[in-house]
């Protein structure tokens, strides 16, 4: 186990602070594009964030106004045009890499979205365990629209299951913007705030995770990502092992103390 | 095949009418708790229900205003804190057998809640195929204010598939109570009716299944769980072969004759 | 590669304009009922679809008002009464063929259903990408009135993954008719348009996909399908390769420089 408060990221912000990490990109005047710099580094330390010992909650927020105006035009899509397949799949596996670090992070991930969330930004916000976001946001699957495909880090398995798959559908042939309150209504947001009030809503939810019990949410995410596909039966059973593994923490126990005394439990995460 | 009407279930209220089967907890004044004794016994009814020649529908209803309020701390959560792993996981298997032998009963199951729907009672509302509730309804899956994490008795399988992932993400992480509006519009509830109005309404959805082609309805649950994660190709295979079977039985041709003579079909179930 | 503009099916209609295929079926006043024969047909032109140098998108259009009513009573269901299971069987792998001919003919279809949509008329809507409907549309999977199970084509599979587990199983053991503004809440229908409107708004956005990028738009397809029972780590792995397979496509390098170029793309499909 590490500690991941002294992490001084060079292509995104980082900041942690009562066992909440909060990243966000840090070119605003762009929208905050992605670079194969800041894809690499995000996805390193999704990586590391299984064995960092002093986070629990991830908060991915925006900055400046915006989320992620996705894959830059001029540092990304460019240098692509014409590269051998060899290249092109080492940077796709690449972005995948990234939806896999933070679908196995170990840890809850909130994205916190105001303004443009395109591309890979809305990619970031669906790999996301929650998604917060304000009535102006606009979200936006836009593959198509650069030539490419919808299939992009696994939006034609994730997308489906978040919003249905006929609305998904829509979304990745078009590369239509979702509105804020659409994707409230088709449960891809969980909940709109105010420009103003969106960070501290998605840290005081964070905080709420964070002072849970960590140790079973981290079981949490792991099903839920570990049962995706398997039958019903065997989703069951692992259930059945994953939550007798919960029973043998101390919080667990600490919960019935707590209920026993009449008194608020207070977690650990062991 | 055996009859399941004189069944005088010791830890529940159990009735057999009209070929529909109402099972009920019974400790109202504790909002309906499950025990040790309670799960076992549900369990084994639900497994002898595809034996069953004298029920096609089973009711799951409130009782005294309250659904179920999940395992209770006192008779369940106390004596599980401390148990050597090989206990643990005989008892959160036994849980998951419930939902298994719900799953796998071949009948239709509606489940009707007022009040409370918590824990093990959100659960059983989830296992359930049909679910009506009233505008006071409460639902949480509220494992992890227990310590607990969200995957229990199939609940990171089930619930994304009922409601969509984010949603199911955000009940399974914070434990927060689903309002009844909530449940209706993210399509958990099939629909809400007064507490007056439920069971009414409950016994009469449960009627028009029963008076429906019943071995077909079976084969009906039998799919829905059986191709849960099968590729689309093997689920329309399964459904070639499954409908086949249908169009053997007698109720195929009496609804033809019955359209034919402009009559309404008399389904036997066979 | 063929051209598919001069078709002359014998039991639908069928016209190329502009690389969309518009098919429709003709016997407008029994509200369009399919056959054994328009059965066959509908499948093996689906099947010829991929090879189809001259089609980019398909719209299945309703027909004086209504979409299809199913399998027809006469026409259909009578002769099934009484036949030996290898004819049942040889039946509905038939029709199960027609619904993987649409999910495996490499080109959106989109359907545009007024009034009726029924029993198979429902399943081709629900086999469709994208779904327009009128205000006053019915669609019912009313298999269970004729006396059959929900599982038809695909149906048991395919429908809990568009509107929900909960929805689809109402769905399914009612076969009741889903009114038009539920079937857009819950997401099944993309959007809602008055008779008038609903055929041009189908087409005008078969003509924003035709003039989109088709080869990515194939893959998203596949992707779409493919990825149906895939784990989250695999359809990762598997968006890496099919979006690295676009990245050479010329619709790729169109779109970057017609954006830095500041005008707009003109895709054409390869």
């Amino acid at each position: 186990m590490t500690e991941m408060a002294g992490l001084t990221p060079k292509h995104f912000l980082w900041e942690v602070r009562d066992r909440i990490a909060v990243v966000r990109l840090n070119r605003p005047k762009r929208k905050n594009p992605l670079t194969f710099d800041s894809y690499a580094e995000l996805r390193d330390t999704f990586r590391a964030l299984p064995y960092a010992s002093d986070v629990d909650v991830v908060v991915f927020a925006s900055n400046g106004g915006n989320f992620c105006s996705g894959g830059d035009v001029h540092d990304i899509i460019g240098p692509l045009i014409g590269l051998p397949m060899k290249d092109l799949l080492a940077f796709t596996r690449m972005t995948g890499d990234l939806v896999k670090a933070m679908i196995g992070c170990g840890k809850p991930v909130i994205a916190a979205v105001d303004g443009v969330a395109v591309g890979a930004g809305a990619i970031i916000a669906m790999a996301s365990d929650l998604r917060l976001a304000t009535p102006g946001a606009k979200c936006a699957f836009l593959f198509t629209r650069v030539g490419l495909a919808g299939c992009d880090m696994g939006a034609c398995a994730m997308l489906p299951r978040i919003i249905g798959q006929g609305r998904a559908a829509e979304l990745l042939y078009t590369g239509r913007v979702m509105r804020a309150e659409e994707g409230e209504r088709w449960g891809f947001w969980n909940a709109l705030h105010t420009p103003e009030a969106l960070e501290a809503e998605a840290l005081a939810l964070a905080r709420r995770l964070a002072e849970g019990p960590t140790f079973a949410h981290g079981i949490t995410k792991t099903q839920l990502n570990q049962e995706w596909n398997m039958g019903l039966d065997q989703a069951i059973e692992a259930e059945a092992q994953a939550q007798a593994i919960c029973m043998q923490t101390r919080d667990f126990e600490r919960a019935y103390r707590a209920f026993v005394a009449k008194e608020t439990p207070v977690f650990q995460g062991d």
